[in-house]
């Protein structure tokens, strides 16, 4: 199944022009899964990837420049007649926030929900899980993990066919875990294989929470808000700088680690430098990037840049508003 | 004076990857006015213009496409240390509608105010003036008038010498009004020259109230959400035709018609072409043009097609959220 990450908005707190607000998409099959919506966050889709029907939104924490972007984006998916319901799940108090803003995208027909996670809250869809991870910022925030769900091991069919047992039924049995002719499962199945791990680490100051959730994950989207010269603003802030999310990843013992959430002071190679300087494996993707997340058997997680289509997508055609 | 008005948002309703939503930025001189404060203009500012600090800001309505953009750009503003106070004006209702945000953009330390206006009330500035015009569109609905202070006629200073008046301070008093040596001021100075006027429809059915406005305005900025084939629908929703748009702008004799606000399913030809039939004079801007306006004995309003800077302007570097 393609697995991938596509930045949508790659700066913090204020937008410029080269980096919108916080939203990053995975990709996961045929689901996507949105975590944060700064303003505009439905405008970078448009001009990039397209504004798909979202599967779930996750939102990490409160701060408006993570979820702003979610009342334009709910309003315009009822003027595009959307009918595959929808949730948005955030840290506790998520709910009682968007329901203010009813105002703005009303009761849409397609089925809205907003539901507040515990910190480690499991979120199960088919083939994987979402869970919440409890960060250090300000108020209360979550990091996300998403994790897909184990695959069994290989089968080895030569074998199992040397070992005496004949192509058909008997091959079903062995798989589902039954002994067939005295052969038994683990004699020609590998072992379990692990699915892929994302985890996103929100706006937070390093911290264990993430390292343990983070632990040979294939891919860290961690905040470099800062560089390590402003290493008392970012504790002061609850923010990381890049020396710091590079420790975080380099104890976790990641595949790669992708930066983001860099104040407008940075252009981004000051950031990746500080980092790599820790961490070799690391990039600071601009706005439209995307990090292709290969089967673990398949290769390594890769940065790709954005490169514009010829012509811009089509656009939808909605009622008027 | 120099005074031109730049598209920062062209579409209607939804985003575009085009178009982004509705917002118009006059400038006049040092002034900058917004009208309109869709999703997103902060970074549609940031990526052209760039983003100054408004001196006013002119709301035409509550539909979210309309001003959404506001809470964003507010906190932003607050983030950059803006000291200078700043006023939001709209149709009743304004005040409260954006009370309702204040979780968003606090207590700015620049100042800032929500102004209800009356239909028909006027805002003066240093040199000019914005007037509400009410408009028909869903619930109140507001276009405006920008419109320069009248000019002292034109002085004649040969012809005075000629009928005896010294250079110096009596070609002040002349000009202030006072007869001097028997020359009386009309005989050395022109007829009051008219100010420029710029109107802006917001969303509208065609209205006598934009004709009675706009006439012999330099520019009109009208709504041309549709193209006639749906001229059925922009009666239901409260909207024009570039037809119709063109419509209002002959009966008002404008200098230039300027059509925004346009559905996601146009391309832009099909509105300038259905509305050129009627009015030659007629501009379809995209996204970052603008049009300058000369003063009346100067030239005629023209349309400039963007180009975008070698480099992206500078970004502020505000506080970290």
């Amino acid at each position: 199944m393609d697995l991938s990450i596509f930045f949508v908005g790659t700066g913090g707190s204020v937008p410029s022009a080269r980096r919108g607000l916080p939203a990053t998409l995975v990709r996961l099959g045929a689901d996507r899964i949105l975590i944060d919506c700064g303003e505009g966050t439905q405008r970078q889709l448009l001009r990039s990837d397209g504004l798909a029907d979202l599967t779930d939104i996750f939102i990490t924490h409160h701060h408006s420049d993570h979820w702003l972007g979610l009342l334009g984006m709910l309003k315009t998916f009822e003027l595009r007649e959307r009918e595959r319901p929808l949730t948005v799940h955030g840290p506790p108090g998520t709910k009682a926030l968007l329901e203010r803003f009813r105002v703005v995208f009303g009761r849409p027909s397609y089925g809205l929900s907003f539901v507040d996670l515990e910190p480690d809250e499991e979120v199960r869809r088919g083939g994987y899980a979402v869970t919440s991870i409890p960060v250090r910022h300000r108020g209360t925030a979550f990091g996300y993990a998403i994790v897909e769900d184990t695959r069994p091991g290989r089968f080895d069919a030569e074998l199992a066919k040397a070992l005496g047992v004949e192509f058909g039924p008997d091959f079903g049995r062995l798989q589902r875990g039954e002994t067939v002719n005295g052969v038994r499962p683990e004699q020609v199945i590998g072992p379990e294989r692990r699915g892929r791990r994302l985890v996103f680490s929100g706006d937070t100051r390093p911290t264990d929470h993430i390292v343990a959730a983070a632990y040979e994950a294939d891919v860290l989207v961690h905040e470099a808000t800062f560089t390590d010269e402003d290493v008392d603003r970012a504790q002061q802030t609850g923010h990381s700088t890049a020396r710091q999310a590079a420790e975080v990843a380099a104890e976790a013992e990641v595949g790669l680690l992708a930066l983001t959430h860099l104040s407008t002071r940075y252009h981004g190679r000051e950031i990746r430098d500080e980092a790599r300087a820790v961490f070799e494996h690391t990039e600071v993707p601009r706005d439209f990037d995307s990090i292709e997340v290969p089967l673990p058997d398949r290769g390594e997680p890769e940065l790709h840049r954005w490169e514009p289509p010829r012509r811009p997508a089509p656009d939808p055609a909605p009622a008027a508003n």
